[in-house]
């Protein structure tokens, strides 16, 4: 608990009714989207940047840990408050500052829910490509933290490429403010993509000035069934080497799709070792429409035994729909699941679902993997019973063992969801001690008493 | 000069052949492509990743200046040795080391030429796209550490776009490897971009994975002449609407364009307040030709006086060979010249030019401005000569109020050059005192003895 001095001072910044203590606030925001908890000791719920440097002022003279969090739909408990202290909740924090058409960017506070900035600016004729799954309720702000990515990654890049500049609350209560409306600056280090990815653990991103592009007006969707994995796979590269660069390549595997068609009975191909849904999108219509048709031939001749091109819009939101159904269907066969985030060279694809499918056996453990085909991050969900200790003790083993596989075909441990404290027992395996001894050394420059979203990411040097 | 035992050490190291102390040798040495000179006491040439962490075992042991150097193509001074030292010279390192087109990804030694690399890519059907104008004689490892661009950035991005992972020694001889084959990942900091960009100030970049994407087989150009600044400004916004995104928008000045017409006799219009050369490409030759199309339409509706679409593949090289001899035109005209690399807002181009066409008529000083107009990223290069010490006085002069131009326009002082040596001096127009402190703090973790390129890219702290 803070003592009432420091509750008194802090509500003198924030105002006493965005201050929560009471047990029941404190475990609402206790968690996030996976099933670790820790209760802060209080939340505060700033309105600005100056209210957020004031209120680390403090937290440093007083050496509380801070833990930012946006809309708590995180997938690696980076925003739950494991060392206590404070929930810095940043929600209030949620508007379009500046649409800037001419040089098409977006000015935004980081508590900005994403799908409200998408609609915002789509208004305006504009994208804003990332579409992390969260996307209806997360926020910019973590979108920025993890450096989000989503299905469209492939043509359009995750959050961090549409990052041009960051207004951040160092750990003493500092403003820094860096990158701007310049497409190309090489001006200073990087220190933009410092902050980006890197989970609260660096400074508060409070203000994020957002690179947008014209908004796609044509978009046609297929759905490619394969007998074989390596078809799926093959087609990849095979359209991209035929000069389509598609917006999404999403691959659901055996499991994933068995799983769908047992909750929604879509006529999905249940016997298909995987389906490809794949997107284009552009400014031309005639141009999609060559692209789409390109890309059924190179499936069909990578091996797909039948490619289903949406004809109209109600066609394309039927493909879709098991797409987006994943999560929901999953959910229904074991009563919990452990979404995993791997992220392997494109061609080690088969590989690493022929590798994870024996770990599944290998434990007795259902293991469903679907993900983004065109990027090589791929989401093996265990589905498990809490309930059950020994279940839960397999389902650590199959997951260290699933990062294993991962990190041996090249690749690591999360592509989009980041570290937080889910994947910090692993990070030794893909990354060297002179990465970590490197990831310390910056944390102590940039925060020495180690308050920010203290033991996340890396492990604690001190 | 370095004492003989060293030069002795440093010989088992790399080889007597390899390390060069003559005074004829150290001027070869002593300059990059701008007119700053200062010679080493050394130059050392290693071979490999492993001889360079020798070699810098004994730098740091003995608090040696180290200044890596590719082709010495630079132009902001970077690889000039400021404070002697060791000219640590990468070009014997120039191999490709793996291509792995499956995976569209090319692991290179950091002395390779990057004219070098795209041609072997080429041959396999892929694409290096960062095509900086020094291409021909500069080394990945210097587009590195400038984060080199060029004129396609517009549709495929910078140097650091296509970096997936660094091998680097630390200033104390540790080989750092971070980055990899898998295209997304957030598991550590992005330690890799902060290298990007860091004029060798971090460390030594050795060896450099870089992705690749598809060969496109067709590309079209255009050239659009414009009686307004404004006109050719609209264009980038209204061809990017219109829903086609260029590989290059090229802009050159009227006084470019006179220059160039002086020198080539090309029947460019001289009248013109500015020309775009704007070329578009992708893997259907349909698409490529619709699109050129729209531009064309577009250029009218935005104000061009005059659309010409190169029809043959030599009309198109007619319109690339007057941008491309911009440099030499100019060169004819003064026998000096200062280039710049100022970057704004997209949309405060013309006011831009209008300004420093300003600055030139204070001054009394020829300026010519051309640049990446779909970046705005744009070339003033100021025409003197230096046998005139008023006249470099009044160059001085100029290049502050351009520098102060792009900083009031919400710019900055460098798009693609780098800071180096010669825009130190006005660092603080565009970073405020916090940014600089974080680059000297993060200076220090990586370089405690201060060994690594002394008094480049920002004020030394010590």
């Amino acid at each position: 608990m803070l003592p009432n001095t420091l509750c008194k001072e802090l509500s003198s910044i924030v105002g006493r009714e965005h201050i929560l203590t009471s047990p029941e606030d404190l475990v609402a925001y206790s968690y996030d989207g996976t099933s670790v908890e820790h209760r802060p000791d209080a939340v505060v719920s700033p309105l600005d940047v100056e209210q957020i440097s004031r209120v680390m002022q403090i937290c440093n003279r007083e050496a509380i840990p801070v833990t930012p969090r946006g809309m708590g739909s995180g997938l690696a408990g980076a925003a739950v408050p494991m060392s206590g202290g404070i929930s810095l909740c940043l929600t209030r924090m949620n508007r379009v500052l500046n649409l800037d058409a001419e040089n098409m960017m977006a000015h935004v506070q980081a508590g900005v829910v994403t799908a409200d900035l998408q609609a915002q600016v789509e208004a305006r004729g504009l994208f804003y490509p990332p579409d992390p799954s969260s996307i209806k309720h997360s926020t910019i702000g973590g979108n920025v933290a993890c450096n989000a990515g989503g299905p469209r990654c492939l043509k359009y890049g995750v959050t961090g490429d549409y990052v041009m500049g960051l207004t951040v609350v160092l750990a003493d209560g500092r403003i820094l403010q860096t990158g701007g409306k310049a497409i190309k600056n090489v001006t200073t280090y990087d220190l933009k993509n410092l902050f980006v990815g890197s989970e609260g653990t660096l400074g508060i991103v409070t203000e994020v000035l957002l690179k947008l592009i014209p908004l796609p007006k044509f978009a046609r969707t297929a759905m490619a069934v394969y007998p074989m994995l390596e078809g799926a796979s093959a087609t990849v590269n095979n359209v991209l080497r035929a000069g389509v660069l598609p917006a999404t390549m999403e691959l659901m595997d055996h499991t994933t799709i068995g799983t769908i068609e047992e909750y929604l009975r879509l006529g999905l191909p249940t016997d298909a070792a995987a389906i490809l849904i794949i997107e284009v999108d552009g400014g031309d219509e005639d141009t999609v429409t060559k692209e789409i048709e390109t890309i059924g031939r190179v499936c069909r001749e990578s091996g797909a035994s039948e490619v289903r091109v949406a004809k109209t819009e109600q066609e394309r939101n039927d493909l879709w729909r098991g797409r987006r159904s994943v999560s929901p269907s999953l959910a229904r066969r074991r009563p919990n699941k452990l979404g995993e985030d791997i992220s392997v060279p494109r061609a080690a694809i088969p590989e690493a679902i022929r590798r994870i499918k024996a770990v599944g056996d290998k434990y007795n453990l259902p293991i469903s993997v679907f993900g983004h085909a065109g990027d090589g991050n791929l989401h093996p969900n265990i589905l498990y019973d809490k309930r059950d200790p020994a279940e839960v003790r397999r389902v650590e083993q199959a997951s260290r063992d699933i990062f294993g596989i991962a990190v041996e075909l090249g690749g690591t441990l999360s592509g989009e969801h980041g570290v937080g404290v889910l994947k910090l027992p692993y990070l030794g395996m893909a990354e060297s001690p002179i990465e970590i001894e490197l990831m310390q050394a910056i944390k102590r420059v940039l925060d020495p008493k180690g308050i920010l979203n203290p033991g996340k990411k890396f492990p604690c040097s001190c």
